[in-house]
């Protein structure tokens, strides 16, 4: 069975699940919603819901669950051993070794679980928009930011596994409290969900009276609103998303000067819509990098997989650690 | 002569050469001013002065200048290929192949460059305080900050070899402006040359009363100042040492959350009076780090060879590249 494996994308409101050639090809999927119960136990609730899941794919097309390698992207500090360290989004998992659980109910020994933009990364540079580029930079953005570095061609871990957690860079100093206990990370934002937040505050303030009066009063305004408006081409909410490419830029030209990264792959729910932030991206890197005249090109690429890179890379995770 | 090498730290205001054996000793040593003259051609200034005390060093020791290796640490964007692409603090020799042109002037094919705090790194990592540590980052306080960054083992040199540009990530957005061009980069807020621009800045609005006085007016308070007086017990010194410690915490905790390194090595200027602000960047840590108590401990430690860890690293690199 090496040519085949699964990967599970676990979200903080839906798991999605694929069944993967060696090749990328996917020969199946499943969706399901997360369940947030923790009163049987952290992760309990998930894993049953993602045994049935395996098991409903695997009854499909013909497989034995316990005979396929099967990957799990986790969004939080995953740590080297795949136990879920920290998890701000997924809180009724955090602390659990869910490759554990998930390994007991389907009677399996080839469960393995990675952070799930590092997942993503794998997926870019094995079969996608990373193809070929030893240095680049994974960003889904979506509730929050997540990342997977490539660093001269392999996946930068460190320590505990924990590498990666780029969205809780602090781009303003005392800034906007986040889910972390932090202040001022990055996916507050220029992340999907910091797309609605940054519209509620600049709505409260008496301005955006289009958006407002299309979704009947200022707290009602959400990301899906301004991203839908913009794309219609209401002027107030395409300032907005360039505003959210100048935060994108400004993360970037982070991990440029750090890591030199000449590349970036933009993935997660809003990049579904990258045409509205990712020009501006561009365009305002050229002020943002240090030293930008000096360097080569900096490309800001859309991912190939959209949403389901994550759960292509945990496909990949478990081809190269498990089967 | 495989076993001993001459490592240069070019700085903004001088250029320090050691000779170092295999196993770290220095052998010798010599420091002179750099010079800065860009009339007769971008690092031509730079390259006599460095000639002449590679020349001086040899004669000391009995060597030829042609049979050993030379590594030189540069300040700013150093490509893979040893070009010095960018460097705001060395403006007369940026753009300039100063391994070439050294090459040159002693006759010798054995010149390599490679970035200043890389170096650092290396040095740190091969004999010092980074000793048996995978993932940790060098990080020299100095007029900037710059950064060296090894991860699984290895330095992280980046795409065009510029990695570790830790001092001009944005920590403040729109916020005070840099030398590089950018605004609210880390180095504005934690650096040496930081102290003395805060404290002047307390000082124009009528605070740090001692400090003015000590020093005969607002514009006149330099790093120096702050510092010896906080080593002195001035309380209003001391607070703002504590200060640029949070800010330095600040940035720690960027790189500890994009690269989960667990060990920070701090050289440079500033490093020499560590016990005015390790202490204070220490304890904010805690609550600036994502997720702090979910990781083992992050140590920030001293580092080993101080102001002379970048010659000692051109050295090891020297070694490394052409010996």
């Amino acid at each position: 069975m090496g040519d085949i494996a699964i990967g599970i994308d676990v979200g903080g409101t839906k798991a999605l699940a694929l069944v993967v050639a060696r090749d990328g090809r996917v020969l199946g999927d499943v969706q399901v919603a997360t369940p947030h119960d923790e009163s049987i136990g952290a992760g309990t609730a998930t894993v049953a819901v993602l045994a049935d899941e395996v098991n409903d794919l695997c009854a499909r097309l013909g497989l034995h669950a316990n005979e396929v390698p099967i990957g799990i992207g986790l969004p939080g500090l995953v740590r080297r051993d795949g136990r879920l360290a920290f998890a701000p989004n997924l809180p009724t998992a955090s602390g659990a070794d869910l490759g554990a659980l998930l390994g007991q109910a389907l009677a399996s020994s080839m469960v393995v679980c990675e952070n799930d933009a590092n997942c993503a990364a794998l997926a870019e540079h094995e079969w996608g928009a990373g193809l070929g580029i030893d240095d680049f930079v994974m960003v889904t953005l979506g509730t929050g930011i997540g990342g997977g570095i490539i660093a001269d061609g392999e996946l930068v871990r460190g320590r505990s596994g924990f590498a990666g957690e780029i969205g809780h860079m602090v781009v303003e100093a005392r800034g906007v409290a986040c889910l972390c206990g932090g202040h001022g990370c990055w996916e507050r934002y220029a992340s999907g969900g910091a797309v609605g937040r940054m519209a509620r505050v600049e709505a409260r303030a008496g301005r955006l009276p289009k958006m407002v009066q299309r979704c009947g009063g200022p707290e009602k305004v959400r990301s899906e609103d301004v991203t839908a408006a913009a794309a219609e081409g209401v002027d107030e909410a395409e300032a907005l998303m360039k505003q959210v490419g100048w935060w994108l830029a400004l993360g970037l030209s982070n991990l440029a000067a750090i890591l030199d990264c000449g590349h970036f792959v933009i993935g997660g729910g809003l990049s579904v819509v990258s045409d509205l932030v990712l020009p501006a991206a561009r365009e305002c890197l050229v002020d943002l990098v240090e030293g930008y005249d000096a360097r080569p090109t900096i490309t800001v690429a859309t991912s190939m997989f959209g949403p389901r890179s994550g759960a292509m890379g945990a496909a990949l995770v478990a081809f190269e650690r498990v089967s």
